[in-house]
């Protein structure tokens, strides 16, 4: 006889079917970075659980950031930072080693989705002239070379989907000079989610999710519909990291993609959770304040 | 915390994902019949397992027949059946009801396979004129209208997987005076494989599989070579009902599919533990005698 | 020198011309009922005439019900029938049978549309999920599974015509529960019309076409405007059975279809005299009071 | 009642089904000549002829000469025959009129065809380089701008069949020079039916067809097999116009075209009653001496 | 080393960039008629250039009078011209020999296009049904078979386009009765740039371009705004022969067409130099009042 | 009128006719190297080239190595070379950076591209998995991550072609174990000329070209046959640097590219003038010992 081993993992297979129904052929941005970037183990996993996507059907499309990588690589070429306003100035000089380490960390991340048998394709936003900036100022200093996203150009994103690859972007972008821009990959992938017309947005952060109280563990929101999450941002309830973070996932829902994600990345597979089972994994931000759109996802 | 209960969950979908690679778009036609046509638990899971199938990427082809249903119809229309050497003989008012029950229960299997969500197209040999027949002798005696496929036109078969359905053929065919004959449903689901260069043909049976010795259930094999199996028809070893099967098996493989299985149907969602997990189920009928072919399926 | 005879022959294909023309690539969907079903002769003129249009380049669709096959086999099996307020009901033994029936009577019209050369493709409403319905009720009484349209898939049809194929289609269809209902053919005929924006639309019926008085056969028209229809329906001109098959031809052409034809199908070729003789055949019902659109068809 | 008159029209088209169904997008050149284009009642049969075959599903092609209008044109604009061993010399001005008599003709037949429905266009073989010639001697003499076929770029005529237009060719060529060449209709018929794989060519002449003796009507031959054609020429049974069109005919089916006819385009709709009756007009040049392949056509 | 000829050849081609880009899959229809189709060497040139403006991506549409030839010929055969109020009328004779000399001239420009290497294909108004028209009346008084455009069918142009033909056109069209017409040439060129949505029209004529005042060689206007011109038509500053050629390239403009350019066709390459050089070859007319909308072509 | 100056930038485009035809959509992949990639004029003249070729309608790809750049950063971050047999070794952390810097000069191209208004992507030999590769021995000494290519997977390339971009390529691949190695330039720029059919491989490089004698620069080839060139090898006549090059060039036109060309990278635009002129600059590599070939480029 078959062992109840085998006939549990059937079953798990079987209750993946309306997910996989639900997504079938639908574009899905994960923004990359934090600890699952960091930790081996951890990338190994969010790799498989896109690769998987990749497979069952989704059309999967990654946004990662440099994370500690860049810091590491400014100290070992001996750059001194420079700093305005408390603010790390992003000089021509940090620039290019931003884009250097940004560009190493892309590769890294195209090698292991192929070692799984996908075929990847890692870009920047310089690529197709997909990304295009203007100079990003913080409380009107100049910061350097920092971006604000002004236009997307999606052609080459959707070639590369209609010819199956896995396409991986890291948030670099040319402004109107042609000069080379970092842009904060949080926005890099709210950007690219509302030009693609996605259907979910993750986030993989550090944190469990968002909290009515964030003094609070047991106030973790599993969702969280925009009106309430602009509520969250207006009597000052979020603290100031999450901020920019509501605020893109705001504006992601209210230019088209259906669902947006705040995971905590620390938990492994929480893509495959999230996605697979009806166990939220951190908070979902929803378009409309309604219970029954929640039921199957 | 997230419970272990969910990171199991994704590990067994992590595990499927070599196996959802190597198929990902090939053609798998599933010979439906037996205990798994009766048990209702049974149908269910099996349709559950071919709409997964085709979820995550595969192209299924269900090919089934019509059970103990066309006796029971036989029987309620109040007619006498006719033998011929000890065989039920097919004449023409018997074969009207056969066709009757089997598009019935081809429809039985279009509304499951709907109600979870996947379009499928139910057709016969006639449509599309997709089997060709001739009559077949019973040691030269006329058993009626009971034919061999003489030629497969899979025209129809190859434009539902291109438009995303999912085919279900019963095994009936027209000869080239256009009359109506009756198709064992395992030699047309072995003429449909190799017509549309299946890349595995599974077999659902009330056994558990081909065994070396009849007599000793401790002697079920886990694979099985065409030569070997050439071998135990031969030598006599195999009992007399499953001599058709095996050799439309070796006849399969011969012909380009690369792998047969005769599965064991009365093993809850058997299909998908044969491809999903490295757990044998039944006997698998491979091309060489080569160990290293197996590692991977 | 050529014979008279032959010269004949070819004014008669010279003079179909302006038909051929005018329909090229349209579709037409035939509703086939009534006699022309029974008489042997007459299903092979309909069909010899179906299987030329498709040739000349036209694109056409048949529906068809089962006629008194179904009344035969119900009786066969020994089913005792069941009346509300006169009318039969169709409860799921019944409609079992009535399923098996029409599937039979579909793949008979596939053979003979194949035994011309034609490539047909015989499907219900279920396939691709083609006909949607929900519970009809007689005068508010529940007459068991007997639906209406609610919806209309064409995708499967739309596919076939693609890939050359003659759709041939029995009407039954499922609800949101995915049980099984029986639909009058003329209305499955008219639903299917209007969703794949059909040029034609025509009704093979067993009588001479509409009377302004139905007493008076003197009174047959050939032609009827939309408004005209109407009128005779408010005005109790048209007798019980009429009136559905008028609300029909009315709705057809009110959703798009440019011409609905109600034709005597005891007539050999009404088909092909219909469309490629001036000389009319039954009663067309056309959009506009506007004498000039009658003049080329 | 609906009158015999009518049945027998729907009859006449019936019987047309299996020769529709066996040319059903095939390639058919006519080569257009002789009395058929002098009257104006049989030019205007040839063209109803071939836009019959267009719209049931052929793609006809026309190959036209200018016939006696050409001889017209050069006395009106004055000029004086050349004469070379008694054959007519095309100098350059003679040329000149031809290319633009030929022209004229040509926008005739495309005007003629369009008034009937379908879309022609009308090309030389200068068009798209369709047509490439080499200059052609009459027993070592040179007769000025006479061209032989040396290749066909049939790369327009696909796109024009492609597009659904009825492509109408004049027989003129470019030398590698990029002189402008008259090429014999004949010739050009065989060469671009050749090149663009046509199941049938037909050449409309004023003669009934081939003859055993030509000198007896009574041997008027219904079909010849192409080694009777290669004796008949051998043995000096046909006359000096017929063994230059026979040798057509014999290329033509040794480079694959299916079927050549010698018609004569005296009788009305002699390309009609060819093809769609049993009653062959003129002589069928066929490939094999076997009786079987000319049972449907 | 490499010599400073090279190099600047080098230069000219760097210099092409913007224009290369500007134009990249652009139609563009360039009007060829008078001295530049008389003179030889000009002739040769304006057909380089436009080979030129093919091989580089643009979609150039050649469309051409006859010119003096037309007038030649008619005196060739002996033909009795007739006028109505001074003007020469187009009888069904003079247009017969029109048609024949605008078809010499067609292929003589097929021709020469061949010669340099790509592929052409000359038709006219009457093929694919391109230009319908309706005769044009001179103040009142019948001057012939002369007409006017009432629609264009640009599907002949487009097909030819998409299969990498150059069109090259003649103005004749016809009536609904089929009925030959002559069209202005300009007029064609016109409804034509319409029908395709071309970039840019370019007229090539025997003037400088427009002048203020036409008494003033030194006041040729290098560009002229839509409202401007419509002033100077208002203002009788313009000589008879410009209103028309005007008014095409008002309405062409404001139906579309990006740019129209009156050149002067016998400066040699003037079409190549207006494309590629920023030295303006005769007038410019365009949509708006902007400067800014001039720098870049 | 028209200045000479005009005209004759009209003649330089006409002259390149001919050019542009021969090499119309064919490929053509530049090996960018040496001073042309450390001098920004020179750098900025080659882009400005290939530019051209893509507008004009060739498929140029450029395959670039890193040059000096990555010397510098090796001793930017402070890392000490290793060496075997007097070889660099490339150990993990010298690949790490060498492939931030091919990285950091492959994003540079892309926007130098861009900036002249064409849409570039920059991929590696990992994306898509285009270039497989195993460890390359130096005399049998283990020289590190150094890699020959074993295998191109060119649909990356096709599809960015396709899709209209231009490919810009850095020579890093991936082994079976998927480590990350260098490859020479020349060697990845051959492979993939072979993989993609191109139709001309051009190397820039700091040579004037191959001289028959080293020593003699009055020696110098402006072609070379595949035999001369082996001889050339055979008898010891190449310097050390040469003979790989060499090599590769031979490799090249034996596997189906057309012509391959060293030219000397420090001559400005010398992309072009090797492309539109008939000055040949530096040496081409040709298939046969056949002048003729030679005459058209």
């Amino acid at each position: 006889m078959v062992k109840t081993e085998y006939l549990e993992k059937a079953q798990v297979l079987i209750e993946a079917l309306p997910y996989i129904q639900r997504f079938n052929r639908k574009i899905i941005v994960v923004k990359y970075g934090g600890s699952a970037m960091v930790d081996e183990n951890l990338k190994r996993q969010v790799i498989q659980d896109v690769v998987l996507l990749k497979l069952v059907g989704f059309k999967p499309i990654i946004v990662h950031g440099g994370g500690k990588e860049i810091s590491r690589w400014v100290g070992k070429v001996g750059m001194e930072p420079r700093f305005v306003n408390g603010l790390r100035v992003t000089d021509k000089d940090t620039m290019e080693v931003a884009e250097m380490v940004l560009g190493k960390v892309n590769k890294e991340l195209v090698t292991l989705v192929e070692s799984l048998g996908v075929k990847a394709v890692g870009i920047s936003g310089k690529d197709g002239a997909l990304l295009n900036v203007e100079k990003k100022y913080s409380n009107g200093e100049d910061i350097g070379y920092v971006g604000n996203v002004t236009s997307v150009n999606p052609k080459i994103i959707e070639d590369l989907l209609e010819k199956d690859f896995l396409p991986i972007i890291c948030p670099i972008g040319l402004d109107k000079n042609f000069d080379t821009y970092n842009i904060n990959a949080d926005d890099a992938a709210c950007a690219i989610a509302k030009a693609v017309h996605a259907e979910k947005l993750a986030f993989l952060t550090d944190i469990e999710g968002v909290y009515l109280d964030p003094n609070d563990p047991s106030t973790l929101l599993s969702k969280l519909f925009v009106k309430e999450a602009k509520e969250l941002i207006d009597n000052g309830n979020v603290g100031g990291g999450m901020i920019p973070k509501l605020q893109n996932c705001i504006d992601a829902i209210e230019e088209g993609v259906s669902r947006v994600h705040i995971l905590d990345g620390r938990i492994p597979h929480c893509l495959l959770l999230e996605i697979f089972t009806n166990k939220g994994i951190g908070t979902a931000i929803l378009r409309k304040d309604e219970i029954k759109d929640y039921d199957v996802q």
